[in-house]
């Protein structure tokens, strides 16, 4: 499986980075996907927000009961967002700014900068919203989101 | 990067099935961890919702312009959830219904027999609900999405 492109954001360290997307709120960042896929983002802008499907290439080891940084707890990896997960594979949503040849501008960043960039696809409301939903462990704490940072925990 | 475990579900073509979960509704379907990982697994269950990111393994070719199931114009592919990109990486999100041991009972599905499983997510709200979007190409098509069924224009 080979990178499609390259995201580059304003983190160059785990150290205090947001957790999720919703803590990366405002921070801006571009996608730069190889030149040989440019025909494959045709239509893309018309999108308000996108998957971006990545590697965790800073993560080198699997733990699959680890303590979120939410929680105080161990919990099973797949209950988790942890970079640790035996596939190495993140998954974000951002919105999506602008496109601009091969460059992707974006917003809403969770991502490490130079992180290698598998996949993208569009949000569709119809496919992807989810009405009510129980969030099992982390029901009690999505109020942290915005204000958590990450530490060296993942590293 | 190896698979972490198999998605069974009543299609065993691409025709006739859902094109996307919501299309799938009420469909079950099991996923067979690698037991190696069902550590991993703790506290999944307590998550109405989880991503599946799976490979699409009967695709064998790439095609960076396509014409989705519900249009008639060429699309990028990257504005597509169709299977004929690059990394081939599929994304879908279903309900969970159960875990046991290793077997995950999940709903609404809109995968193929026998896909491998690279990575499990639990879907959460306050990390993955967009509460405004834009669905380009696709916005005045959305209600086709419950009955339009696959053919074999991706294989």
């Amino acid at each position: 499986m080979e990178p499609i492109g390259i995201i580059l954001t304003p983190f160059s360290n785990l150290q205090d980075m947001p957790i999720q997307p919703g803590g990366g709120e405002g921070v801006e960042g571009t996608v730069v996907i190889d030149p040989d896929y440019v025909e494959g983002l045709q239509d893309l802008e018309g999108f308000s927000h996108i998957y971006l499907i990545y590697l965790f290439h800073r993560a080198r080891r699997v733990e699959l009961t680890v303590v979120p940084f939410m929680d105080s707890e161990e919990r099973g990896v797949f209950a988790t967002r942890s970079p640790l997960r035996p596939s190495h594979i993140g998954l974000s949503i951002v919105e999506l700014v602008g496109v601009a040849g091969n460059i992707l501008t974006v917003r809403n960043l969770d991502i490490l900068n130079s992180t290698p960039l598998l996949d993208i696809k569009p949000y569709i409301a119809a496919f992807d919203h989810v009405d009510k939903s129980r969030s099992g462990w982390l029901t009690a704490k999505e109020e942290q989101i915005r204000t958590t940072r990450a530490d060296d925990r993942f590293v």
